[in-house]
């Protein structure tokens, strides 16, 4: 067995929440869920459609290893239309998941030991993928009082001439932010890859949604279905490159996965063709949620100490209830029945905090931070 | 870039001849496709319906990183049904594709520069994924005249201080064979790692079905749905671990992949019901289709030397007509519009073989059968 790198590959905390939570509903305890970060919503009518059209007309063999060239095309549209960018079909390539977009983006550009830098909090995989494909990974922090901003001058500081790459994840998992056009912009014109994880773009609610491909040609950008269009289960992503690497990563595509799933990429064209109105009805009600989970934390006194403006979560400093957060998370789902999600999983320094996630249905997120103001109320 | 990893993936070169194939195609051209390893059979009824069905319920959120338990259980009670063997649930991952098992089993076991021994002639991944996964690579040669089985002598005297596994491919792409019982035996009881790669396992037209389980608890089994349910489109595979590799490839799969297509896991329950009866017709077409196939090829004066009895493949020495099949390939193609696969992808030491695939339909099989009489006749 390969003892180091496993040793090395950290658990999930949050699924320690998940599989207690599990335990109490299995007991027949009702339990809530705020630490998930899967959307809840039903796809749209238009993805069933166009998925069973694919099954009924056998369009279930593996397709082209860069994708449904009709897919590939809308995406290149939709660039388009929503930012007025030319992104050629060809640097488009459809993926098993977002997942299998930031791996086949770190395969392309690592060499052994390579340094890549990750902003802290971060999307937890980040550092187990770096690890397994050997590189060295760098943690630059970000604070709520910066708005979870990463600060441009102590980033230019902590650069370092090994470093190969920073992966940004904008809007964010765990804070919901989205880095100011102005640290994008900065950035791209450092020397170093950017690998620009925008699996939730669109689900911005001050009209801030953007992409590196805005600032830089040469970006790489890694999204996906499974957030925006609630799509988790179908393992879509895609993967946007610079030209010299798609030969590569058509390489790495053949050996590593083939292709996306067929049947995924007819739905994700269905995805591609919802109205505009219907867009901002789903953009609309996550804002309406946001709004509510935000204004009912503060209300419980949380430290927030920040606007987050986009994606579905909120990340709060709970350093006045815990000295680590795991505890503090098994604590509030036994007592009163809430899971959250334990801020270690995002990185060292924020082992104090937790996530909240309003990626389910308002009544859903009623009833968990009703449980939250309870706990508060009676236990702390 | 990662250049010395990237120049070291090679391309298949049989996506040469598909590309020149299309290429013809889109000039009016009729092309057969015996080149392509990919079952064009249309899925089963029941694997539809399980698949609508799981998209009308809105069974299409993650599953559990392992797998839905449902199709785990069909899975273990499978393998008593078919081989009387008790194989633990707990033990049986579902992964996207075989791909995913091939590589979650890979990294499991490899450490940087751990030597992998491949069966030559090889499936064409192979040898790029343990690259991909900082292995090494030693290729121990099977041929015609011992019918591609392991020669158990000499690959006891293969084996080095420094193996740390060997990948072997029964029933067998590209030749058809499937190892004896003796040679699987053998392996087994050597003190190195077995991953037994058995997506074939099912087409077998000698009542020889079998799996490295009934040989080793210690073996890793790669299975799939693509080949034996033609559903390669569903990016669906499954592998089977000692129990001391399950929450480390947990571990894995969760950063790497998060889980496997929902979708598609419940229509691969719909294939596990498929009755028995209809599975044997298949197979039976199968084996139609390799005795037509095998007995034109050799009324052609082809040099084949042994008897494919699995899978859907037959493996052809052509060193009469060529010094290099790839441009044979590429002049069957070019003077009577046939694909075939040329033998340099299976391994350096097969660069004068051609393999003919006979997963297309009984009709495909004709007409290309007949191009290839043609080819012989007219131009050799």
């Amino acid at each position: 067995m390969n003892n180091k790198l496993i040793s090395s590959i950290k658990p999930f905390y949050v699924m320690e929440i998940l599989e207690k939570a599990q335990e109490y509903e299995r007991d027949g305890r009702s339990v809530s869920h705020l630490e998930i970060g899967e959307p809840t919503e039903q796809i749209h009518p238009l993805i069933k459609k166009e998925a069973k059209r694919a099954i009924d007309d056998n369009h279930d063999k593996y397709s082209n290893s860069l994708g449904l060239i009709e897919l590939r095309d809308l995406i290149s549209r939709r660039y388009k239309s929503d930012f007025n960018l030319d992104v050629s079909t060809e640097k488009i390539i459809i993926t098993n998941g977002s997942s299998a977009a930031l791996i086949l983006a770190l395969i392309s550009i690592l060499e052994k030991d390579d340094e890549i830098i990750l902003i802290e909090p971060y999307y937890p995989c980040y550092p187990q993928l770096v690890k397994i494909f050997g590189g060295k990974i760098r943690v630059f922090r970000t604070s709520s009082k910066d708005g979870y901003q990463v600060n441009l001058k102590k980033f230019k500081d902590f650069l370092s001439s090994e470093t190969k790459a920073v992966i940004i994840n904008s809007p964010s998992n765990p804070t919901g932010v989205s880095q100011n056009k102005e640290v994008i912009e900065f950035l791209s014109s450092l020397d170093i890859k950017i690998i620009s994880d925008e699996i939730y773009q669109g689900l911005n609610y001050l009209d801030n949604k953007d992409t590196i491909l805005n600032y830089s040609a040469e970006g790489i950008v890694v999204n996906g279905f499974s957030k925006f269009y609630s799509m988790t289960g179908w393992r879509l992503g895609y993967l946007i490159v610079p030209e010299k690497y798609i030969r590569v990563i058509q390489k790495l595509q053949q050996n590593m996965y083939i292709c996306a799933p067929t049947i995924s990429q007819y739905a994700a064209i269905g995805a591609l063709n919802i109205t505009e109105e219907d867009i901002s009805m789903l953009v609309l009600s996550y804002r309406k949620k946001r709004d509510f989970m935000m204004s009912s934390l503060l209300d419980m006194g949380m430290d927030i100490g920040y606007m987050p403006d986009s994606s579905f979560y909120i990340f709060a400093n709970m350093e006045n209830y815990c000295t680590n957060s795991l505890d503090l998370s098994l604590d509030i789902l036994d007592k009163v029945g809430l899971g959250v999600a334990p801020g270690l999983d995002f990185g060292p320094s924020f082992k104090k905090y937790i996530r909240f996630s309003y990626s389910s249905s308002f009544e859903n997120i009623e009833i968990g931070l009703g449980k939250m103001k309870e706990y508060i109320k009676e236990y702390k």
